[in-house]
């Protein structure tokens, strides 16, 4: 499926790369599409060459197809609206970041780079024509223990990932959310200072 | 300048843009290039489209370029062998995250967020042919101090920015890092759970 025309209706100031422009985060997710393996190792792969500090790399990803007990799980786990479509990606990945060094040590910079590298896969995920969408809304305990984490480690969010399905078949709740346009807060009131 | 073929000697397992598989972070900037204004604002546009929790855009950025008093009380903040070369950047951006929300509850994704953002602004930069570096190491009390920021935000990462330059009149000790292969662990290792 192309991408959804959303992102054209959208106020882009300067001119960017197409999959960043046009990106965005939908909760129609087809619910019968099956994940197209490659493509997921794609969307790993974009991760992997995120740039991390001294490259620690401190990401780790829990990876759960729709139809298996994590999946199940890890859906189940989800707080609020999430709960309502979440289910239906063909994939969901818990984004772990490797807060703690094995020495004891925090890494500073752990939960930063983590964000990195989902940002990497989001966009390598939109360029081979899957949908994207992180959550954050999931109690960590709970995950930590679902997903079988060492203290060391961190969930910070849940990547649904998967092809883009009918919206009309969303909650009724959900649809005004699902076309409502994109917006961001001027890039003159994000550039604070500017010498 | 066209991109470094650094990358294409890195083992990269699975297809992915050209963008996200040749990017890297020089060290050899160009030290007389000014920055092309357009591929500025290009790249603070990208970031400005990331996703984030609740589209809260908890980030901000404090741009100063070459010769600005500015760059140089940041270049003088970093720490250790950023020093050496750091200076030579057309452009640094101090990466600011907003983890304190008005009311003074956190915003437990700030930092994740600002990743996800300057990973943004740095696919973009790398497609518009600039190059970009991200540094932690700074003192955040001084950085703090030099950009004047309220106590609700946080200085995380230093993201020079400009057009690259000649390996060879780096100092010495920096030129076996700017010329050895890009590497990372393999993907087996990053999926900790796969079901």
């Amino acid at each position: 499926m192309s991408a959804p025309a959303l992102a054209t209706t959208s106020p882009v100031e300067h001119p960017v790369l197409d999959v960043l422009a046009r990106r965005w985060s939908p909760r129609a997710f087809d619910d019968t599409a099956v994940i197209d393996e490659q493509k997921l190792s794609n969307a790993l792969e974009a991760a992997r060459w995120a740039p991390s500090a001294a490259n620690s790399q401190p990401w780790r990803f829990v990876v759960a197809r729709r139809g298996s007990a994590l999946h199940d799980q890890i859906h189940a786990s989800l707080l609020g609206a999430n709960q309502l479509w979440a289910d239906r990606a063909a994939v969901l990945i818990v984004a772990v970041a490797e807060t703690t060094k094995e020495d004891g040590n925090p890494y500073t910079h752990a939960v930063y780079d983590l964000g990195q590298a989902v940002a990497h896969l989001s966009v390598q995920a939109h360029h081979d024509g899957l949908v994207v969408h992180q959550m954050s809304g999931f109690d960590p305990e709970t995950m930590t223990s679902i997903v079988g984490l060492d203290e060391r480690f961190t969930p910070m969010t849940v990547v649904a990932l998967g092809e883009l399905g009918d919206a009309s078949t969303l909650p009724e709740v959900l649809q005004a959310r699902e076309i409502a346009p994109r917006s961001r807060r001027p890039i003159n009131e994000t550039v604070i200072v500017n010498h």
